[in-house]
């Protein structure tokens, strides 16, 4: 009942090979592993040439998965989500290409909901009963939702800026919660070294898991299709650490092995200002991306400061540049006016991390980087719903029902 | 290009015949308006003899929607809804064959984007500018956001019981928003006199825009195509005025005119007890529903008193009747608890309101009305990421990023 197509995991750095397992990085030299398929195999087998894939959401494409048997997949339905044109956004920006892929559309909110269903279902297939994860929120909603669907046991490390609004459906959940006082990177180390003492199932969304890119790489499998086999010129991605980048430009390189496309799109990587390790070093021009120091943003999603693991920023650099593309920082505030400017013109809500490419895109079209005739895609991370920007929002005073006091009201206020 | 098979528009009361425009009540007796399709035509034209229909959402029905032509159509790729065989809360329950459709899915969270897009389609076909809507925020939400994506302008009425987690997205959709000191019905009549007053296209989701039961019909297309032809026994359907049940109901009749099905289903509507106007006559074995005093209830989705409108009750207590079907209301407490089954049990996080069908599909199998092999559908109108419940969380204490006290954590709240 082997219906893998892997060959090997390999080590990034030294080229150490593994067996399908319970991999995390390489305990030769530390670095981040890579999953290896057979495409001569796969190409023989299914016709990828020949998109769309028929069926729905991310399992669709389970020859490009590193689960054995099928019956071990935990699904909620994650992946197919809308690519749309953004006519009213372009227009705005003066883009005449520009596409939003709508990630809020996952079953939890998020795109972490594809690297989720891998990793959910390999800890099924490993027989592990316990799966944990460091998160700022998103990777963990996903990972106790999945955890519950299936049965297992689950544990979130938080660091302590976590919103309650993204706590309360990991609790729902039925998951236990861990408030780590610290940033992301203490609670990614507790998480880490805890999972090694108690055996649990080490789901943490970065690279320290290998198995969880495959998920994020059917974003670009999708894009694909979803433009009738095109390959968009850029794509835009915030990121953390950012493994959904490297995800999608593998899945990129995957669909030119397998003779699908010819092409290959530059990837851009978004950061908040107030915490861009990645973004430093592109501007400075160096290999090497550092730790950040004192975060000062509430763009949540992406505050990686990437301590202890700043390998993990230097090797999504590494795919940035390998594709041509860019690192970019906004600003809190052209972020937060991008999510009012995405749910005013395209009628979709997303959290400042999933916004925060359309202020990217502005920007490099602006500076010129980005022509205005370019395929631009957008991809939009997460929704709304769990960070609500309230700070900005005013309660309207509440009228008495009638109709004059409703006419005072809507001129007072301009309709 | 005229694309549509609606016959013409049909008092239900006085049986009074109107063709289709910008259409409310019944001109003559004030009744509900209903739509009725040329089948027969349909039934030549397209094989709904033969699910699915290819494609995605709710406009691959569009031979069974009130839309001209298919270029006004305003669509957020609503629909097309997972269905899950809800295996771990069926078997907390002793329900054998238990399936949920999950309407969270949807755009803007709640299944009220169906009768959105048609509505949002049919206002920019009649060249309307203005959309309005009462809404305890889940409608508004949704008006809101296909208005932003159409570049209409929107008003929502909204009752001063509404929450900041339902207007925040609103607003940022671009949409002004009126609180109105008042429960839902106030808001619902001064939408209807302004609406009125000022030439905007009054989308209210009850049953005073007849296009919009049209989306909610969808439902019970999708539940039929994805068990493979098959008809539910029972339905599960939250309800405050009723239009997604009565909606679900026509579309089972509709399969059944159109050769699709042979079977119907018994229609469930579940009130909270402390707005439950429709249950009350139900009990008490009434033809006609009364308007209800005091709110006392937290379900604010479905907590719609019908004051001024209680006919809309009783409409949906005929369609009840109708279809062998039951009206129940569940206690505050037994719905929260259902919002923590739901998350816990399949990875689903619903508001109290779209949770609500769970805890009545439990009350019904422990009366005997339902049995342990039938097969039934809740379908969870709305999610819980904008009704969180917070009342009922505890932030965990923050700890020290050390294993130590991870360790005393663990052992203190007991994994």
């Amino acid at each position: 009942m082997n219906h893998m197509f892997v060959e090997f995991i390999e080590c990034t750095k030294c080229g150490e090979k593994y067996k399908s397992g319970l991999n995390y990085n390489c305990t030769k030299c530390g670095s981040i592993l890579d999953i290896k398929y057979d495409y001569e195999k796969i190409r023989d087998r299914i016709d990828m040439r020949r998109l769309p894939i028929s069926g729905s959401g991310v399992w669709r494409y389970k020859e490009l998965l590193p689960i054995e048997n099928p019956s071990n997949i935990v699904s909620l339905n994650e992946g197919s989500t809308p690519l749309y044109k953004a006519e009213r956004l372009g227009e705005a920006f003066g883009l005449r290409n520009l596409y939003v892929k709508d990630e809020t559309r996952n079953p939890t909110g998020s795109f972490k909901d594809r690297p989720i269903t891998v990793a959910v279902s390999k800890a099924r297939e490993l027989g592990v009963g316990t799966v944990a994860s460091s998160s700022s929120g998103n990777a963990g909603g996903s990972l106790a939702a999945y955890a519950a669907k299936a049965g297992l046991n689950c544990i979130i490390f938080a660091p302590s800026s976590t919103l309650d609004s993204k706590l309360i459906p990991i609790a729902l959940y039925g998951s236990r919660i861990v408030i780590v006082d610290g940033t992301v990177s203490d609670a990614f180390y507790l998480a880490k070294k805890a999972s090694e003492e108690h055996g649990w199932f080490n789901a943490t969304s970065t690279f320290v898991n290998p198995y969880q890119l495959e998920g994020d790489k059917t974003v670009a499998y999708e894009m694909v299709e979803q433009t009738g086999g095109e390959v968009p010129d850029w794509v835009f991605i915030p990121i953390g650490a950012g493994p959904l980048l490297v995800g999608c430009w593998k899945g990129f390189k995957e669909l030119n092995l397998l003779g699908c496309t010819t092409k290959l799109a530059h990837m851009v990587g978004i950061q908040a200002e107030g915490c861009a390790p990645i973004v430093k070093a592109f501007r400075e021009n160096t290999d090497k991306v550092d730790s950040w120091g004192k975060l000062t943003t509430i763009v949540y999603a992406i505050a990686d400061p990437l301590v202890g693991y700043s390998q993990d920023g230097t090797y999504t650099l590494r795919n940035i540049r390998e594709s041509g593309g860019v690192a970019e920082a906004c600003s809190d505030k052209e972020i937060l006016d991008s999510v009012k400017l995405l749910a005013n013109k395209e009628g979709i809500f997303a959290e400042p991390a999933g916004a925060a490419v359309v202020a990217g895109a502005k920007k490099l079209l602006d500076e010129g980087k980005v022509g205005s005739d370019e395929n631009v895609v957008c991809v939009v991370t997460g929704t709304g719903l769990k960070q609500m920007i309230s700070e900005r929002f005013e309660r309207p005073k509440p009228i008495r029902p009638d109709s004059k006091e409703l006419e005072r009201f809507l001129e007072k206020t301009g309709l």
